[in-house]
Protein backbone atom coordinates (compact mmCIF):
# COMPACT_ATOMS: atom_id res chain seq x y z
CA UNK A 1 0.00 0.00 0.00
CA UNK A 2 1.26 3.27 -1.09
CA UNK A 3 0.21 6.34 1.63
CA UNK A 4 -0.39 9.98 1.09
CA UNK A 5 0.20 11.66 3.92
CA UNK A 6 -1.42 15.42 3.74
CA UNK A 7 0.09 17.66 6.66
CA UNK A 8 1.53 21.60 6.55
CA UNK A 9 5.40 21.46 4.70
CA UNK A 10 6.73 24.19 7.02
CA UNK A 11 6.08 22.10 10.31
CA UNK A 12 6.43 18.99 12.45
CA UNK A 13 3.62 19.62 14.30
CA UNK A 14 1.02 16.70 14.41
CA UNK A 15 1.90 15.09 11.20
CA UNK A 16 4.99 14.91 12.70
CA UNK A 17 4.04 11.48 14.73
CA UNK A 18 2.59 9.77 11.31
CA UNK A 19 5.73 10.61 9.58
CA UNK A 20 7.58 8.96 12.91
CA UNK A 21 5.39 6.19 11.75
CA UNK A 22 6.00 5.70 8.34
CA UNK A 23 9.58 6.22 8.79
CA UNK A 24 10.29 3.38 11.86
CA UNK A 25 8.44 1.36 9.46
CA UNK A 26 9.79 2.37 6.40
CA UNK A 27 6.27 2.08 4.92
CA UNK A 28 5.91 3.40 1.18
CA UNK A 29 4.77 7.10 1.43
CA UNK A 30 4.49 10.78 -0.19
CA UNK A 31 4.15 13.58 2.01
CA UNK A 32 2.30 15.21 -0.46
CA UNK A 33 2.58 19.15 0.35
CA UNK A 34 6.51 18.91 0.94
CA UNK A 35 6.29 17.18 -2.60
CA UNK A 36 3.72 19.30 -5.03
CA UNK A 37 1.64 21.90 -4.78
CA UNK A 38 -1.72 20.37 -4.57
CA UNK A 39 -3.99 21.18 -1.87
CA UNK A 40 -6.94 19.66 -3.23
CA UNK A 41 -8.47 16.42 -1.74
CA UNK A 42 -11.84 15.51 -1.97
CA UNK A 43 -13.62 12.91 0.09
CA UNK A 44 -17.42 12.04 1.54
CA UNK A 45 -15.46 12.02 4.97
CA UNK A 46 -14.25 15.85 5.46
CA UNK A 47 -10.98 16.43 7.98
CA UNK A 48 -11.72 19.55 10.23
CA UNK A 49 -8.30 19.45 9.94
CA UNK A 50 -4.53 18.48 8.21
CA UNK A 51 -3.11 15.89 9.02
CA UNK A 52 -4.85 13.44 6.40
CA UNK A 53 -3.80 10.20 5.65
CA UNK A 54 -5.25 8.83 1.93
CA UNK A 55 -4.87 5.44 1.92
CA UNK A 56 -6.33 3.29 -1.61
CA UNK A 57 -9.92 5.17 -1.29
CA UNK A 58 -10.10 6.02 2.37
CA UNK A 59 -9.22 9.49 3.84
CA UNK A 60 -8.78 9.59 7.83
CA UNK A 61 -8.09 12.16 9.57
CA UNK A 62 -7.06 12.63 13.32
CA UNK A 63 -3.74 11.93 14.10
CA UNK A 64 -4.78 9.25 16.72
CA UNK A 65 -7.17 8.18 14.26
CA UNK A 66 -4.49 7.79 11.57
CA UNK A 67 -2.00 5.83 13.90
CA UNK A 68 -5.03 3.36 14.79
CA UNK A 69 -5.56 3.00 11.44
CA UNK A 70 -1.65 1.96 10.39
CA UNK A 71 -0.81 0.68 13.88
CA UNK A 72 -1.23 -3.05 12.60
CA UNK A 73 -0.33 -2.27 9.44
CA UNK A 74 2.99 -1.18 9.56
CA UNK A 75 3.50 -3.66 12.51
CA UNK A 76 3.74 -1.03 15.09
CA UNK A 77 0.42 -2.09 17.45
CA UNK A 78 -0.95 -5.35 18.98
CA UNK A 79 -3.30 -6.97 16.84
CA UNK A 80 -5.61 -8.17 19.45
CA UNK A 81 -8.35 -5.72 20.50
CA UNK A 82 -7.07 -4.90 24.22
CA UNK A 83 -3.80 -4.16 22.71
CA UNK A 84 -4.65 -2.06 20.13
CA UNK A 85 -7.11 -0.25 22.58
CA UNK A 86 -4.12 0.42 25.29
CA UNK A 87 -1.84 1.57 22.33
CA UNK A 88 -4.52 4.36 21.12
CA UNK A 89 -5.63 5.11 24.81
CA UNK A 90 -1.86 5.74 25.33
CA UNK A 91 -1.62 7.72 21.89
CA UNK A 92 -4.48 9.73 23.05
CA UNK A 93 -2.98 10.91 26.20
CA UNK A 94 -0.33 12.29 24.07
CA UNK A 95 -2.35 14.26 21.77
CA UNK A 96 -3.93 16.02 25.61
CA UNK A 97 -0.61 16.64 26.50
CA UNK A 98 0.48 17.84 22.77
CA UNK A 99 -2.81 20.32 23.10
CA UNK A 100 -1.70 21.68 26.31
CA UNK A 101 2.09 22.46 24.58
CA UNK A 102 0.65 24.40 22.15
CA UNK A 103 -1.79 26.74 24.69
CA UNK A 104 1.47 27.21 27.14
CA UNK A 105 2.26 29.40 23.67
CA UNK A 106 -1.34 30.31 22.43
CA UNK A 107 -2.99 30.21 25.63
CA UNK A 108 -5.85 32.53 24.24
CA UNK A 109 -6.38 31.90 20.48
CA UNK A 110 -4.61 29.78 17.81
CA UNK A 111 -5.71 32.77 15.00
CA UNK A 112 -3.54 35.12 17.05
CA UNK A 113 0.22 35.96 17.26
CA UNK A 114 2.23 34.89 20.11
CA UNK A 115 2.96 38.37 20.52
CA UNK A 116 -0.52 39.50 21.00
CA UNK A 117 -1.13 36.72 23.99
CA UNK A 118 2.54 36.53 25.68
CA UNK A 119 1.35 38.25 28.92
CA UNK A 120 -1.06 35.18 29.01
CA UNK A 121 1.64 32.99 27.66
CA UNK A 122 3.78 33.50 30.84
CA UNK A 123 1.16 32.55 33.12
CA UNK A 124 -0.39 29.29 31.35
CA UNK A 125 3.58 28.37 30.93
CA UNK A 126 4.36 28.39 34.22
CA UNK A 127 1.34 27.04 35.33
CA UNK A 128 2.05 24.17 32.45
CA UNK A 129 6.06 23.55 33.94
CA UNK A 130 5.13 23.33 37.35
CA UNK A 131 2.23 21.04 37.44
CA UNK A 132 1.42 19.81 33.73
CA UNK A 133 4.48 18.93 32.50
CA UNK A 134 4.96 16.39 35.82
CA UNK A 135 1.68 15.08 35.91
CA UNK A 136 2.37 13.66 31.96
CA UNK A 137 5.89 12.64 32.45
CA UNK A 138 5.04 10.77 35.77
CA UNK A 139 2.06 9.27 33.83
CA UNK A 140 4.57 7.53 31.25
CA UNK A 141 7.24 6.94 33.62
CA UNK A 142 4.55 4.90 35.42
CA UNK A 143 3.89 2.61 32.28
CA UNK A 144 7.07 2.35 31.58
CA UNK A 145 7.79 1.07 35.05
CA UNK A 146 4.41 -1.02 35.02
CA UNK A 147 4.92 -2.74 31.64
CA UNK A 148 8.23 -3.68 32.73
CA UNK A 149 10.19 -1.47 29.65
CA UNK A 150 11.60 -1.32 27.56
CA UNK A 151 8.72 0.07 25.76
CA UNK A 152 5.74 1.30 26.91
CA UNK A 153 3.38 -2.07 25.93
CA UNK A 154 6.70 -4.29 27.18
CA UNK A 155 9.12 -5.77 24.95
CA UNK A 156 8.18 -5.07 21.73
CA UNK A 157 7.91 -1.16 20.14
CA UNK A 158 4.76 0.30 19.36
CA UNK A 159 3.35 3.84 17.46
CA UNK A 160 2.97 5.45 21.28
CA UNK A 161 6.74 5.00 22.03
CA UNK A 162 7.50 6.73 18.83
CA UNK A 163 5.13 9.69 19.81
CA UNK A 164 6.95 9.45 23.61
CA UNK A 165 9.98 10.46 21.92
CA UNK A 166 8.61 13.16 20.04
CA UNK A 167 7.32 14.88 23.18
CA UNK A 168 10.75 14.58 24.62
CA UNK A 169 12.21 16.09 21.62
CA UNK A 170 9.51 18.55 21.48
CA UNK A 171 9.95 19.91 25.22
CA UNK A 172 13.79 19.46 24.66
CA UNK A 173 13.51 21.96 22.12
CA UNK A 174 10.70 24.42 23.72
CA UNK A 175 11.79 24.36 27.69
CA UNK A 176 15.50 23.39 27.78
CA UNK A 177 16.16 24.94 31.10
CA UNK A 178 13.17 22.83 32.74
CA UNK A 179 14.24 19.90 30.77
CA UNK A 180 17.61 19.67 32.45
CA UNK A 181 16.06 20.23 35.81
CA UNK A 182 13.12 17.43 35.18
CA UNK A 183 14.52 14.69 33.05
CA UNK A 184 16.74 13.07 36.02
CA UNK A 185 13.59 12.06 37.63
CA UNK A 186 12.40 10.35 34.12
CA UNK A 187 15.22 7.41 33.34
CA UNK A 188 12.61 5.20 31.81
CA UNK A 189 11.56 7.37 29.58
CA UNK A 190 15.05 9.45 28.73
CA UNK A 191 16.47 5.87 28.00
CA UNK A 192 13.14 5.40 25.33
CA UNK A 193 13.90 8.51 23.83
CA UNK A 194 17.62 7.61 23.41
CA UNK A 195 16.59 3.99 22.17
CA UNK A 196 14.56 5.70 19.18
CA UNK A 197 16.73 8.15 18.58
CA UNK A 198 19.48 5.33 17.89
CA UNK A 199 17.49 3.32 15.37
CA UNK A 200 19.02 3.06 12.34
CA UNK A 201 16.00 4.48 10.19
CA UNK A 202 15.24 6.94 12.67
CA UNK A 203 18.99 7.95 12.78
CA UNK A 204 18.76 7.91 8.58
CA UNK A 205 15.94 9.77 8.89
CA UNK A 206 16.47 12.21 11.32
CA UNK A 207 19.43 13.01 9.52
CA UNK A 208 17.45 13.46 6.81
CA UNK A 209 15.87 17.04 5.15
CA UNK A 210 12.21 14.95 4.97
CA UNK A 211 12.49 16.20 8.82
CA UNK A 212 11.55 19.54 9.21
CA UNK A 213 13.78 21.37 12.17
CA UNK A 214 11.90 22.83 15.23
CA UNK A 215 10.76 26.28 14.40
CA UNK A 216 8.32 28.72 15.66
CA UNK A 217 5.87 28.17 13.13
CA UNK A 218 5.08 24.63 15.00
CA UNK A 219 3.72 22.81 17.88
CA UNK A 220 7.02 22.79 20.13
CA UNK A 221 8.34 26.58 20.16
CA UNK A 222 11.07 27.87 22.32
CA UNK A 223 10.73 31.46 23.70
CA UNK A 224 13.37 32.14 26.29
CA UNK A 225 10.55 34.08 28.47
CA UNK A 226 8.31 30.86 28.55
CA UNK A 227 10.90 28.41 30.16
CA UNK A 228 11.77 28.23 33.54
CA UNK A 229 14.42 30.82 34.99
CA UNK B 1 -22.07 -7.96 29.29
CA UNK B 2 -22.22 -5.70 32.24
CA UNK B 3 -20.51 -2.68 32.02
CA UNK B 4 -18.69 -0.32 35.25
CA UNK B 5 -18.07 3.34 34.49
CA UNK B 6 -15.99 5.65 36.45
CA UNK B 7 -16.29 8.99 36.66
CA UNK B 8 -16.75 12.13 38.87
CA UNK B 9 -20.72 11.80 40.44
CA UNK B 10 -20.88 15.32 40.87
CA UNK B 11 -20.35 16.52 36.89
CA UNK B 12 -21.82 15.64 33.44
CA UNK B 13 -17.71 16.51 31.85
CA UNK B 14 -17.18 13.89 29.80
CA UNK B 15 -18.47 11.48 31.14
CA UNK B 16 -21.48 12.26 29.94
CA UNK B 17 -20.70 11.51 26.37
CA UNK B 18 -20.57 8.06 27.42
CA UNK B 19 -23.43 8.20 29.72
CA UNK B 20 -26.00 9.03 26.97
CA UNK B 21 -24.14 5.76 24.52
CA UNK B 22 -25.41 3.03 27.55
CA UNK B 23 -28.39 5.22 28.08
CA UNK B 24 -29.91 5.24 24.48
CA UNK B 25 -28.56 1.70 24.15
CA UNK B 26 -30.19 0.55 27.15
CA UNK B 27 -26.89 -1.05 28.21
CA UNK B 28 -26.38 -2.76 31.46
CA UNK B 29 -24.27 -0.33 33.43
CA UNK B 30 -23.55 0.70 36.73
CA UNK B 31 -22.43 4.62 37.22
CA UNK B 32 -19.48 3.57 40.14
CA UNK B 33 -18.96 6.72 41.60
CA UNK B 34 -22.37 7.80 41.66
CA UNK B 35 -23.50 4.78 43.29
CA UNK B 36 -20.60 3.56 45.76
CA UNK B 37 -17.85 5.65 47.82
CA UNK B 38 -15.36 3.43 45.99
CA UNK B 39 -12.80 5.01 44.19
CA UNK B 40 -9.95 2.43 43.71
CA UNK B 41 -9.60 0.55 40.61
CA UNK B 42 -6.32 -1.45 39.95
CA UNK B 43 -5.72 -1.90 36.37
CA UNK B 44 -2.38 -2.46 34.44
CA UNK B 45 -3.67 -0.25 32.22
CA UNK B 46 -3.75 2.59 34.27
CA UNK B 47 -5.69 5.65 32.88
CA UNK B 48 -4.13 8.88 32.85
CA UNK B 49 -7.74 10.54 33.86
CA UNK B 50 -11.57 9.57 34.47
CA UNK B 51 -13.65 8.55 33.07
CA UNK B 52 -12.99 4.76 32.40
CA UNK B 53 -14.93 2.21 31.75
CA UNK B 54 -14.56 -1.68 33.25
CA UNK B 55 -16.40 -4.47 30.54
CA UNK B 56 -15.00 -7.82 31.42
CA UNK B 57 -11.52 -7.79 32.03
CA UNK B 58 -10.25 -4.78 30.52
CA UNK B 59 -10.34 -1.30 31.90
CA UNK B 60 -10.34 1.54 29.29
CA UNK B 61 -9.73 4.97 29.09
CA UNK B 62 -10.05 8.27 27.14
CA UNK B 63 -13.68 8.97 26.32
CA UNK B 64 -13.31 8.29 22.33
CA UNK B 65 -11.55 5.42 23.03
CA UNK B 66 -14.20 3.69 25.20
CA UNK B 67 -16.94 4.85 22.42
CA UNK B 68 -14.55 3.27 20.01
CA UNK B 69 -14.77 -0.08 21.59
CA UNK B 70 -18.82 0.19 22.94
CA UNK B 71 -19.97 1.38 19.23
CA UNK B 72 -20.55 -1.59 17.75
CA UNK B 73 -21.38 -3.47 20.79
CA UNK B 74 -23.96 -1.46 21.15
CA UNK B 75 -24.89 -1.42 17.68
CA UNK B 76 -24.03 2.61 17.59
CA UNK B 77 -21.11 1.98 15.17
CA UNK B 78 -20.78 0.53 11.75
CA UNK B 79 -19.37 -2.72 11.19
CA UNK B 80 -17.05 -2.30 8.88
CA UNK B 81 -13.14 -0.53 9.48
CA UNK B 82 -13.93 2.88 7.08
CA UNK B 83 -17.29 3.34 8.53
CA UNK B 84 -15.82 2.76 12.06
CA UNK B 85 -12.89 5.03 11.21
CA UNK B 86 -15.06 7.92 10.42
CA UNK B 87 -17.68 7.73 13.42
CA UNK B 88 -14.13 7.65 15.25
CA UNK B 89 -12.72 10.83 13.90
CA UNK B 90 -16.12 12.74 13.96
CA UNK B 91 -15.89 11.90 18.27
CA UNK B 92 -12.24 13.02 17.96
CA UNK B 93 -12.97 16.23 16.85
CA UNK B 94 -15.97 16.54 19.04
CA UNK B 95 -13.31 16.23 21.43
CA UNK B 96 -11.20 18.58 20.08
CA UNK B 97 -14.26 20.99 20.51
CA UNK B 98 -14.85 20.33 24.33
CA UNK B 99 -11.39 21.17 25.26
CA UNK B 100 -11.88 24.53 23.45
CA UNK B 101 -14.88 24.74 25.49
CA UNK B 102 -13.04 24.40 28.85
CA UNK B 103 -10.42 26.47 28.01
CA UNK B 104 -13.05 29.20 27.53
CA UNK B 105 -13.43 29.32 30.98
CA UNK B 106 -9.87 27.87 32.02
CA UNK B 107 -7.59 29.44 29.65
CA UNK B 108 -4.77 29.33 32.15
CA UNK B 109 -4.57 26.12 34.24
CA UNK B 110 -7.30 24.15 35.07
CA UNK B 111 -6.02 23.39 38.64
CA UNK B 112 -6.97 27.05 39.43
CA UNK B 113 -10.12 28.73 39.99
CA UNK B 114 -12.13 30.46 37.29
CA UNK B 115 -12.16 33.90 39.84
CA UNK B 116 -8.25 33.64 39.43
CA UNK B 117 -8.02 33.75 35.37
CA UNK B 118 -11.36 35.75 34.72
CA UNK B 119 -9.36 38.45 32.29
CA UNK B 120 -7.57 36.05 30.13
CA UNK B 121 -11.03 33.95 29.88
CA UNK B 122 -12.96 36.85 28.75
CA UNK B 123 -10.42 37.10 25.82
CA UNK B 124 -10.69 33.68 24.85
CA UNK B 125 -14.20 33.61 25.58
CA UNK B 126 -14.93 36.19 22.84
CA UNK B 127 -11.64 34.68 20.78
CA UNK B 128 -13.82 31.17 20.65
CA UNK B 129 -17.36 32.98 19.83
CA UNK B 130 -16.02 34.87 17.26
CA UNK B 131 -13.78 32.25 15.58
CA UNK B 132 -13.52 29.07 16.71
CA UNK B 133 -17.15 28.00 17.72
CA UNK B 134 -18.84 28.95 14.05
CA UNK B 135 -15.47 26.72 12.51
CA UNK B 136 -16.89 23.63 14.57
CA UNK B 137 -20.77 24.48 14.03
CA UNK B 138 -19.96 25.05 10.17
CA UNK B 139 -18.00 21.86 10.19
CA UNK B 140 -21.19 19.66 11.60
CA UNK B 141 -23.72 20.81 9.47
CA UNK B 142 -21.45 20.38 6.67
CA UNK B 143 -21.09 16.61 7.68
CA UNK B 144 -25.37 16.87 8.09
CA UNK B 145 -25.20 18.02 4.76
CA UNK B 146 -23.13 15.85 3.03
CA UNK B 147 -24.32 12.40 4.65
CA UNK B 148 -27.94 13.17 3.38
CA UNK B 149 -28.76 13.53 6.91
CA UNK B 150 -30.38 12.94 9.56
CA UNK B 151 -27.53 11.59 11.10
CA UNK B 152 -23.83 12.43 10.73
CA UNK B 153 -22.98 9.18 9.56
CA UNK B 154 -26.59 9.33 6.59
CA UNK B 155 -29.47 6.93 7.60
CA UNK B 156 -28.90 5.57 11.31
CA UNK B 157 -27.71 7.03 14.65
CA UNK B 158 -24.21 6.55 15.83
CA UNK B 159 -22.20 7.81 18.88
CA UNK B 160 -21.06 10.88 17.37
CA UNK B 161 -24.64 12.13 16.81
CA UNK B 162 -25.24 11.34 20.67
CA UNK B 163 -22.38 13.37 21.52
CA UNK B 164 -23.14 16.62 18.68
CA UNK B 165 -26.49 16.57 20.55
CA UNK B 166 -24.46 17.11 23.56
CA UNK B 167 -22.35 19.85 22.24
CA UNK B 168 -25.85 21.90 21.55
CA UNK B 169 -27.40 20.92 24.79
CA UNK B 170 -23.85 21.90 26.93
CA UNK B 171 -23.51 25.27 24.21
CA UNK B 172 -26.78 26.06 25.00
CA UNK B 173 -26.48 26.64 28.94
CA UNK B 174 -23.25 28.29 28.81
CA UNK B 175 -23.76 30.61 25.80
CA UNK B 176 -27.32 31.17 25.36
CA UNK B 177 -26.80 35.11 24.08
CA UNK B 178 -24.50 33.33 21.61
CA UNK B 179 -26.26 30.43 20.54
CA UNK B 180 -29.39 32.84 20.31
CA UNK B 181 -28.02 34.06 17.61
CA UNK B 182 -25.94 31.49 16.00
CA UNK B 183 -28.31 28.61 15.59
CA UNK B 184 -30.56 30.15 12.66
CA UNK B 185 -27.55 29.35 10.56
CA UNK B 186 -27.32 25.49 11.53
CA UNK B 187 -30.97 24.18 10.70
CA UNK B 188 -29.54 20.32 10.68
CA UNK B 189 -27.63 20.10 13.77
CA UNK B 190 -30.70 21.84 15.44
CA UNK B 191 -32.67 19.05 14.15
CA UNK B 192 -30.87 16.55 15.21
CA UNK B 193 -30.36 17.70 18.64
CA UNK B 194 -34.03 17.83 18.72
CA UNK B 195 -34.48 14.54 17.56
CA UNK B 196 -32.19 12.96 19.91
CA UNK B 197 -34.04 14.72 22.99
CA UNK B 198 -36.92 13.20 21.45
CA UNK B 199 -36.64 10.07 21.68
CA UNK B 200 -38.06 8.31 24.31
CA UNK B 201 -34.88 6.44 26.18
CA UNK B 202 -33.67 10.25 26.10
CA UNK B 203 -36.20 11.88 27.33
CA UNK B 204 -36.97 9.31 29.93
CA UNK B 205 -32.95 9.74 30.38
CA UNK B 206 -33.10 13.36 30.63
CA UNK B 207 -35.81 14.12 33.17
CA UNK B 208 -34.63 11.30 35.71
CA UNK B 209 -31.85 11.62 38.30
CA UNK B 210 -29.22 9.89 36.33
CA UNK B 211 -28.92 12.78 34.39
CA UNK B 212 -26.74 15.45 36.15
CA UNK B 213 -27.91 19.28 35.61
CA UNK B 214 -25.57 21.32 34.09
CA UNK B 215 -23.59 23.65 36.83
CA UNK B 216 -20.55 25.26 37.38
CA UNK B 217 -18.51 22.93 38.07
CA UNK B 218 -18.68 21.00 34.87
CA UNK B 219 -16.75 21.81 31.59
CA UNK B 220 -20.00 23.51 30.13
CA UNK B 221 -20.39 26.54 32.60
CA UNK B 222 -22.77 29.75 32.51
CA UNK B 223 -20.89 32.51 33.17
CA UNK B 224 -22.75 35.71 31.62
CA UNK B 225 -19.75 37.76 31.67
CA UNK B 226 -18.24 34.94 28.83
CA UNK B 227 -21.42 35.33 27.31
CA UNK B 228 -22.03 37.62 23.69
CA UNK B 229 -23.41 40.23 24.56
Amino acid sequence: MKYRLYYWPEIQGRGEFIRLALEYADADYVDVWRTSGSRNHKSKHPPFAPPYLAAGKLVIAQTANILLYLGPRLRLAPRDEAGRLWAHQLQLTVADWLDEVHDAHHPIGSGLYYEEQRREAKRRSADFLASRLPKYLDYFEGVLRTSGGPWLLGKRLAYPDLSLFQMLAGLRYAFPRSQARLEGRYPRTVALHQRVAGHPRLVRYLASPRRIPFNRQGIFRHYPELDRI
